[in-house]
């Protein structure tokens, strides 16, 4: 059985070790792309994490449900998430749970999103916007058994258009990562590198050695696995790569879910591979 | 009777003319601060939007719930606030309405977003943070009957960590409001920029002189409505400042609604003024 308290970095290290995997798997639910035969359940979005969670659990040390396709269903799609966290919660408490929220605001508003994530729905850890600067993200900082996620450089084609932008001799995304390295609660921040932008990972990694970094973009954006843990990789691995679309719309059919865990599966064999290699 | 199809920046600003004011006012609900009375009605945090709302509507031209106090009660706040647009919606249609969400993502995710708070709950505008680039913004402006209002200077301590750092000799927010003026939509875009930083309103007027901003910071943050007004103002007016803790919290008794409005009603006559001395 596990005996678990509450998430560390030391357990998280622990967990991918184990599955011999650092891939967290986003749960962007569209009732559109979702196999039909679930329409007909009470709570469609639900049901379809419940079936990807348990057929994925053990290949995955992360979800991560993107509140954008939740908020778009309004009441019933926050109820959806709700259920969701808390069947992570109760069923995998070792799995790394991360709200991709993409939240930031000033002070006494972050403790209102802190407290929405981290405690009414107790997530592991939450994404934040990094550009109203350092006391919009304290707040979330100041739960230090959780972890704070900050933007640095993005995935999507119009990232590098203010987060590359030079600036004192570094480009503003750089500027995120070092000025942040200095705010209280650093060792609960982790830092959103997309995967699509593999050639900023040496760079990066000059900056915050030590941090997670969480990497989307890998399968349906495009990014490249190998290449971005060439440079990526720490020595406490260092990395959870994010995967959405790949996997849990492999299929659309009653075998949805073993689809998707096909889809892990891969994933999983590569990380485990790359894991030997740099052992 | 007021005739109404969707909001336009003509009937804004009519509505400004008409009611001698600018005002918006911030709906930050904390079940700790609101009246006492309050929290023995099924829906404490409506309630209290309601009787704020009745009692201000006619000095007041927008509302803004900052969304952040709603998602910290989970399900039950995510219920309140949909009740208070629909409220907003169905009783003043005139009121210009603002999700202060402070959303933003990857284009897919965005539109989700976008259809959250202008499908799913009908707000007329939604703050965007837009360290994620041009692609993550635009998917906001598609929606071409509702505004998208960017952050560009925040009225927050560490807003000047990365809005002011340079870059190609102009700070990161100038860089914001110059290059988004360049998008796709444009004409339906407006600005956050805070009262707490009156100096910068000169330059931000050179670089977008017709669009509307948004100023929080005025009251509890200690902002200055005159300094602002004073270069802020354009042919349009062209502003809309925001008051939340300092109107909405103003009494803690039965008369609260009252002390609202008496806040709102100071705020407003020096607004009237103002346009008197401006025409």
């Amino acid at each position: 059985m596990f005996i678990f308290v509450f998430m560390t970095k030391e357990t998280l290290i622990a967990q991918i070790k184990q599955k011999q995997s650092f891939l967290c798997i986003g749960l962007d639910v569209d009732l559109d792309k979702i196999p039909q035969h679930l329409l007909e359940l009470e709570d469609p979005i639900f049901e379809f994490n419940k079936r990807i969670i348990d057929a994925t659990h053990n290949l995955a040390v992360a979800y991560k449900p993107n509140t954008a396709f939740y908020e778009a269903y309004g009441l019933q799609g926050w109820k959806s998430l709700e259920k969701t966290i808390a069947y992570l919660n109760e069923m995998y408490p070792e799995i790394f749970t991360i709200a991709d929220a993409k939240r930031g605001d000033i002070g006494n508003t972050s403790t209102r999103y802190a407290k929405a994530f981290f405690e009414k729905m107790n997530f592991d850890a939450l994404t934040v916007a990094p550009y109203m600067g350092q006391d919009s993200v304290e707040p979330f900082l100041a739960f230090t058994d959780k972890f704070t996620i900050l933007l640095a450089l993005t995935s999507n084609r119009g990232g590098l258009d203010f987060q590359g932008l030079q600036t004192h001799g570094k480009k503003v995304f750089e500027q995120v990562l070092q000025k942040s390295q200095t705010w209280k609660g650093v060792e609960q921040l982790m830092y959103v590198v997309g995967a699509t932008k593999p050639e900023f990972f040496k760079e990066i990694r000059k900056i915050v050695p030590n941090s997670f970094l969480l990497v989307p973009g890998v399968g349906a954006q495009g990014g490249d696995l190998e290449a971005v843990c060439e440079n990526g990789l720490n020595k406490d691995i260092g990395l959870l790569i994010n995967s959405s679309r790949g996997i849990i719309y492999a299929g659309n059919g009653k075998d949805f879910a073993q689809k998707a865990r096909e889809k892990a599966q891969e994933l999983q064999s590569q990380m485990s591979r790359i894991l030997h290699k740099n052992q």
